[in-house]
């Protein structure tokens, strides 16, 4: 067939304008493309929630490429190995109930799964800054390209609207220190030694709403939380993606 | 359950461990984790070749990450289309022949789709020379932690064993290079002006054994050979990356 | 009045989208944002040319805004002072024939004229590389983002169709770099010594096509030819400028 | 006519030595060159003010340059329409109320305005400090070229007096800042969340003097006032700089 | 012999492989490679104590190497000679009491000593973070590879277990701050003035179990206690490495 | 004792001075403290030649630190294991006539060799030029400070006056590029392919004399003969080091 | 005459070996080799005292070179033109009791009246901390070489004795906040606005001794004490240099 | 008296003003601050001559302040000893016919003489480029600011007029560089070994007019004639400028 460069072009920009202008008004945005993020954007998706996922990397998958100081295997104990399971993802005992998979593959299933169910995925996108207004919980996003900050340009940014907020942007907590910053009602303790059995427990019950319509799952909920550090092991981030995508769709039946 | 710090570490060792050693002594290395390096490395893992993909980045996916201008689509011919039904790949047509899909979808379900057959990734890993001995023909490849060259490290590399590799490093055509500027009877022509019909149309035809052992796919095939630039249309990209597929299945039954 | 700040981003996106898609496909491109582009760009407009002014940088005015060595004033001759009162810039006169002008008026008045005509700007917007199919010539511009380039970020470009492209990138002439170097040919001959009477008087003559569909004007012009350096002395660029546009204007009559 | 480049270098430095001398003590100093900042100096020329603008970066604009997310293209709200067609600057209508224009020329229309009037721009001029003397307000200026700064070198700064400053330096509000490091008796609040309505609403009232002999305006209101952030609508940034404008003219006819 | 290069490498990963398994559960990890660190480890091992000496460069020695001011020599008091010959290290008399030695032998022969007594080192190797259980002590060290740092990548540590651990890291104090920083009840006095003669004296009394598990040594002794600074001589380093030594070993045997 | 910080400073000044002057004339100049270097100088030194080993960087030893991808093993053959127990370097057999050793081990023993031996080292020194007179051969070195030269100074240098040089600073070959910048009649082939048996054979043929008074050791003989490359394997490392450590024995007998 | 390189070596090291010896132990150390540094040092060498001035930079004379905005004249007043005739530094008056002198001939002409006096410079050179002993004042300074800092690079410092050290480092009062970070009683007010008349009027009061063995002089001074800024005028400078000269000279008399 | 910051100011802009107006103009621009370069300016000065001292650097002096390592110490021969004299420089003979002086005196009395002579001195001025018109020689210097090279800005120079110009810029001879970069006659040699008798001997003949109306000096003639390289003796430097003064007192003559 014969190809126009033009056509090509304005095919890329005329479907992207369609999401973007689509997607300034959604139900949920998920802030950071790492694991928990991803699990909770797929199970989002999975269960017909109009969801974003918002990564300010070119590529999805954050930390979990890199599996153990640069050795590409991440190790899931017995409670989340349903997870693997669920997204398809290759497995081998190393002792029992400790399963490792490869790092890669791990990240491309669950990304895949989040695909496949209709999330979309904005990366190169930084949050700049929350909106909240009267009702004073979270309402809406305050996004750029991450460019123009890598650029240091300085650029004005644009506004999308949210019911709810995910953070997942691991022990940073980006978003909920935003909020805390400018003055909202919101501890963070930090992130504490390491000790993995402790916050592999402890991970779920940290999964929660922090301030009004932003709730914090994988690292940054240990982070908000004060909790303990865990390594590479990775049950404790997938099943708090879950736990989060859960309460999201039981708020949003509402 | 119980968890132990230091038995998630030995798991991650002794799994990447068993996976390295073996790895040393393969059939097949891609080096280069863009579309057509992953296609390649899928469709040879399909057909049961030991098969290493190597990526000096963390993350796999090159430039088909961030679609045009960082808009997140990319733009499919008719010809490739049966290639993103064989990953799964949903797509949209914008006009007659030119399919729209997510980048980041395309990404995640090739590279799923070469977890799935077997093949192995080598993220965070610069391929830095090729051995080449007696015989005249590239037979291994000189690999080292991209960290290392990152932090301006002076560290010794090891070394990885292949029957064929395939130079899929994009429009830099880095194997091509190293072999030619260590004296390698090779030519590279430098990629033309943007044209890309003609690009898609001979892709294939520069698909070739450019060096006894040395395969080049993609972007760096047309490089080598000359061929002018392609932009965000992905079709024969796909297509390279099977054609370089076919060529080694062939050559290994023999 | 209510305001919503979802409507606004919108408001944006929709119409910059609107003007994008419709300048993939043009009469004229104007690459480089300094004085001769600038004139250029507005005499065109004002002729009813549908145009382009490409400029990398965030603001649009080049080295006209720092006047000589950060000193704000620009000269300029008797022989351009006509172009002086075209755009309304205010001057005194310093000796016979030498009239001095602030450089900040000077760039933003001859802008609005630009923009008042019509000349639509796509600032931050980089020229990569241009398109040169079966008739020989440049027939299109590669763009892209400044801020993936500032940024070291790895994306495809887009591609915008063009009648002609002017070349007025100052010195560095690189649309005319970027022909030769893909193996146009053309000659690029470099600038001289600094001789402002010489650079003032031959800028006319360079000021012309250099490669089928490329018009060279400014700087550019001079550095292509061959020409003497001209330092804080406008009078020419002006009048380079406006001669490219002149000549467009008949070509496209055509 | 003959051309000599020591002649047109004198003409430069004469011209601009007649302008430094003569603006080292003027009536008003407004610092930061965004939308705010070439409003107030326009309207205050108009109105016969001696006003220096001076602004630390090569071109003026600042932010308004690029829009929102890089698209240029700003919103400006009904209230203040009049300000664009003051200017001249041509604008479209998205929604009733939402008037949306180009970046590029609403920079060039209102600069081109504030220099027909008489405002005289300090451009690559950066303000490190202020003068305060016995009756405890400000009452001067201290510059030094940007480069300076930029360079990384130590040089020591020269001082200007005005009668009154306006700190249209953006959400930095430096000035105020500056005021505040050394023991001056000002709060700064620091923006808050995003909230563009109450942000628009509000900037007129923190238009005002925060310090003796010192007004913030534009989004340095919103910050000494602690009042929510905007985004990428002009409306209130432009009423803000005509307000601080007319309070000037108001004290310097006393 | 005939060589081969896969052979070689997999000599090296093997043997590495299994030093890195073994050594993730340990009697003692010394952090730091600095005089103090090597004297340490060094007896230790001589002491049959199982023992990582771990360092953040690729080399070890840490300021030995560069003397005084870049002159390669340092000074050792009398106290402190029978450790220069302990190690076989060679110096001259300047004054009475006042032993000169160069500072390069002085690193090689003590971390010669160290190997010889089986101390294993991890150079290149970074402490991101402790382990902190129930029983509130240190008993482990979170590492990572420093390339990673330097690398600015974002890769997840494994774990090692150890008994006790020495802070060995200089006036940084680094264990004994990631302790403190987290929580840990421990005082962090920081360094005084210089005062050689006070700060050799006292270096033994700080010499000791700053937190259950953790003992400081060296400079890193002063640092935490208080003490003054004390320039190149390097007895009580030495000496404190010595005594740090003898309180594990005594630890140990219970 | 009584401590003095001047009487320490004055020990260190007047040693090194002592050592400095003495030096600026000397047999033999070993450039380049890696494993060639060292144990060049170490046999130099242990048959009574007044040797200096310079090194640009504050540690000695290279690239041998790092052992393969930072895993700290070396790899020695069979032909080379009479030096690892010339040195005392303890070694396992992996496989028949491969010995793996510690590389913190390999340096520490092998450079405590040297300095046991009165080798002097000038660590953090780099060679900027050579001294060539009238008989046109390499009679000295000009050096400087690392620090100079990191620190981006503009400081003159020293000379000191060899008989005879030794290039031992890896495939860079420092000082062979210097003589052949300026002039020297000397070719410099570079590195081939990595081809570890083909260069581990041929090295000692390529460590010679390569221009009057410059000897060729280690890397620098295979990139300055235009041998293979070798990794991780050391054997040919520390052989061609004794070969010409042994040459010049031989010269200066004479 | 004959001339040779090793010689000129030795005889550079050996001079400067002396000088070195001599000076760690002085009368006074002046650091910072600014207006009021040199000044100060030139009045206690025309005085028999034994001076260092120690200064980071390559060169002397700080800011003074750049006289205002990189102009290169600085402005004395009337109360200090009798220095400027002290040091023979030619001026021309602008207005009554204002002085204009070439900046770069202030700078050559006291330094060189320091050096002719015996003052010993050492430039590139950094004070890292001072000695306190139990008297409790400052009896020492800790030196490095300033591309030890510059470098990055981790070498121990050597130690000068001082009878008494004058703080002439500028508004940054190096010295002064060494002493308070580490406990010293001192309190450091922090430089005003700019308020010439006034810092010029109160500098010799702030020109005293703050801490035992430290005086400040020049900005030090008036940035210790709390004054108002002052700009490019230096009469002050060289009075408050002078102060503290006379101070010292009555000092050590005793 | 009363001090006024605006009567600062204005002194300082309008007795430069003056400087640059008339400097325009002149009758030899002596490039770069180093030893010969200075001793140019000065000896031409003393002789009546018009003569601007250009200098890209804040300081001037050069390399000369650090001396030999940074141990500021010069040395120079017999044959130069009375222009140590000529400027009063102390110095000390440590062999017959080598004197050493300290590197710092030498700047500044040199320096001072120029001052005092009536050399004018532009520092922070950088050449950009020179004037080259019909007769084909060397007619002026394109000057700029170096800050803003430094800061990477674009802005036009302005343009100074000489009837001779020293080419005094060191080894990297600067402005022989630009002459044959765009095209002038003249062969450029570079810099030979390390041969200081050598270099010593032969500075003289190749100080001299290598292109219509431009002379080399110091370093630069040593690097535009090929000789050899002369390290920290400084005696070879004072005298070619010296000559290059009296060769250009000649020819003004005329």
């Amino acid at each position: 067939m014969k190809l126009d460069e033009v056509t090509i072009s304005r095919a890329i920009l005329s479907e992207q304008h369609k999401i973007m202008t689509e997607y300034l008004d959604i139900d949920c945005a998920v802030v950071g493309g790492g694991p928990s993020g991803i699990t909770c954007a797929a199970i989002l998706a999975q269960n017909g929630v109009k969801v974003a996922l918002i990564e300010k990397k070119l590529s999805i998958g954050g930390g979990m490429w890199g599996g153990g100081m640069m050795f590409p295997r991440i190790v899931v104990q017995e409670e989340a190995r349903r997870l693997l399971d669920h997204f398809g993802i290759k497995y081998t005992e190393y002792e029992k109930g400790y399963y490792v998979a490869s790092s890669v593959e791990a990240v491309s299933k669950s990304l895949a799964a989040a695909c496949d169910a209709g999330a979309e995925v904005f990366n190169l996108t930084t949050v700049e800054d929350v909106v909240v207004k009267e009702d004073g919980g979270v309402s809406g996003l305050v996004i750029n390209w991450t460019a123009v900050e890598m650029a240091g340009l300085h650029i004005d940014p644009l506004t999308m609207r949210t019911k709810v907020t995910v953070d997942a942007t691991g022990h940073d907590s980006m978003i909920a220190h935003m909020v805390r910053k400018k003055g909202g009602a919101l501890e963070i303790k930090g992130e504490g030694f390491m000790w993995a059995e402790r916050a592999e427990t402890n991970i779920l019950s940290h999964t929660k709403e922090v301030f009004p319509g932003l709730i914090v799952a994988g690292m940054a909920a240990n982070a908000v939380g004060g909790e303990t550090r865990m390594g590479p092991i990775f049950g404790g981030m997938l099943l708090s993606g879950e736990k989060a995508a859960n309460m999201i769709i039981e708020r949003l039946k509402k």
